[in-house]
């Protein structure tokens, strides 16, 4: 069976219910876990004890502490340990709701990164109107890229769609304001130009819609815009639900139309609710890693320790690497 | 009475949608028009001719083509000829719903620019949660920005929603990753130093969510970014409105349920429906212009009319320019 460490000590609501999203991952037999923080706190919530181990540890990482020095002062922290455990392969992934910048830090200093990949990026899965999945590469805190960069989001991108969403050829586009060839800044111009030449499935631009529409597979950004794509989605799905439940409960006759169209909307908060992807990958480090929403939920953890599970059982690790240095191959090839 | 020249060739529905924009608003008594376009084309559409103008000219700006091709070999395009009117003061103010790259090369040509204004600005409106409106300023074409532009956007910002949105203090921002000062890129950083000492209501870095959450009034970015939070929120909304309807013509219960909560559902599309907002002005140019969408319909080129007018009327750009003085009178003073 997998066996997953999960940083109990990281996000909002831990470590009540990071050790909830645990006991329900056991409770389905999803893997066995071992759970990384302060024993006496995570004891506290927990009910069940079989397919859990704890590993105690004293420091954790605070969720607004800068991630350089969290790095430097607290490489016994709950998140190090359980990246420690992966190092060690006692565990086959780490899943954590912690400060993602430190998570990313350890992760890198930790678990190392592939030869051929510069910046791991934090990819995360988007629910399209055709019932499909598009992959948003870099979501997380890679600010400030050169094109290099983004060709290895893109690399690393068309590998997972192909190993963990089984899509044979990816359609891989590069985030822009318009789909024109003109369109774009510096950086999507040189790595535009970069991409052609890449030997995969390169669409070109494509535009924030994209991201829902089903016209990419795979959508290739900075993690500065990929993070505000990604909170103004957020955004509007608050501002939606809140709206809602406001108008909704304004008179009866409103109540009465939610509840014949309760299926519809309970679908779509199905579709909206992040705790329902889990977490996002962190691609490019050597080891499977999930970073989940600092807001997360039990049903998020355990939906995130679900998705570690298969990713390790795919080995989308390998399957990365394996890409990563085909790439390598032809570039060197390409060089002479 | 306000006179409003309006570019009848420009946009995915013209001449038909802008023709039958400009009937609406003169039947409401908005304005006096002057259409700049193919005369027999506006004819052929027009019903009215009390309170309308029409300047013939033989050539427009195609949707596609590249801005400094058109702005080399089409000055004599209904889009410029409308600029023109406006620069010989023969109307108070452009609305235009052709390409929006030509738009804003034409109107620096031919109205200018402030002097303290390097790039001209496109601001959009967005509704928020509690009824308020936040507006995004670049939501164009400015990429690759520079501290000094992103500190201009933001006075601009504040100058229109003290005037047209009757703020007292509005509360900037700057689009970034996440809310600590240790986030953003390079751009945003140096841009964050220069912000506390402008003597704006600034409050900081904001994030996407933020622009629909009321938190802040003005919120700043360069045009990359602000077209890809745009287009993300449109399709949000577009496949938001596929599954609505799919949903809803799926059995007779959702639609006795739709029945119910219709008021609801039209609130929810007049908030997400950018027609309602009419067109985005561009700042920092000498002279009211309103750039509306590619796909505006009638409805929103009425409501682009009326913006334009209350700009007119409320002596929007007066009041930036002023603004924009000061400012440099109180930069020239530190700089001594």
């Amino acid at each position: 069976m997998v066996k997953i460490a999960l940083d109990c000590m990281g996000g909002d609501y831990a470590p009540g219910e990071i050790v909830r999203g645990a006991e329900q991952a056991v409770r389905d037999n999803i893997a066995e876990l071992v759970l990384t923080g302060d024993e006496r706190a995570i004891k506290s919530f927990l009910g069940v004890s079989k397919g859990i181990e704890i590993v105690h540890t004293a420091s954790s990482v605070e969720m607004h502490e800068s991630p350089s020095v969290a790095l430097r002062k607290k490489r016994d922290s709950s998140m190090n340990r359980a990246f420690e455990l992966l190092k060690a392969k006692y565990v086959d992934a780490v899943v954590t709701a912690g400060n993602s910048g430190a998570a990313m830090g350890f992760a890198i200093f930790t678990l190392g990164r592939f030869d051929s990949v510069d910046r791991p990026a934090i990819a995360t899965l988007h629910p399209t109107v055709n019932d499909g999945t598009s992959i948003l590469i870099d979501s997380g805190g890679n600010v400030d890229c050169k094109p290099v960069h983004l060709v290895q989001f893109a690399i690393m991108g068309d590998a997972f769609a192909k190993s963990v969403l089984g899509i044979a050829k990816p359609r891989v586009g590069i985030l822009s304001n318009g789909e024109e060839e003109s369109k774009g800044n510096e950086l999507t111009r040189d790595t535009n130009n970069i991409m052609k030449f890449m030997g995969i499935n390169y669409i070109g631009y494509v535009e924030g819609a994209d991201i829902y529409n089903g016209n990419a597979d795979v959508i290739v950004c900075d993690g500065f815009v990929g993070n505000i794509a990604l909170k103004v989605a957020e955004g509007i799905a608050e501002s939606l639900n809140a709206f809602f439940r406001q108008k909704i409960s304004r008179s009866l006759k409103n109540k009465m139309g939610y509840m014949l169209l309760k299926e519809m909307f309970q679908e779509l908060s199905k579709k909206t609710d992040y705790s329902e992807y889990g977490g996002a990958p962190l691609l490019g480090v050597d080891g499977i890693c999930i970073i989940c929403h600092g807001k997360s939920n039990g049903k998020a953890i355990r939906n995130a320790i679900f998705m570690a599970k298969k990713y390790a059982e795919r080995g989308l690790n390998d399957s990365i690497k394996d890409t990563m240095k085909g790439y390598q191959t032809i570039n060197r090839a390409k060089e002479r």
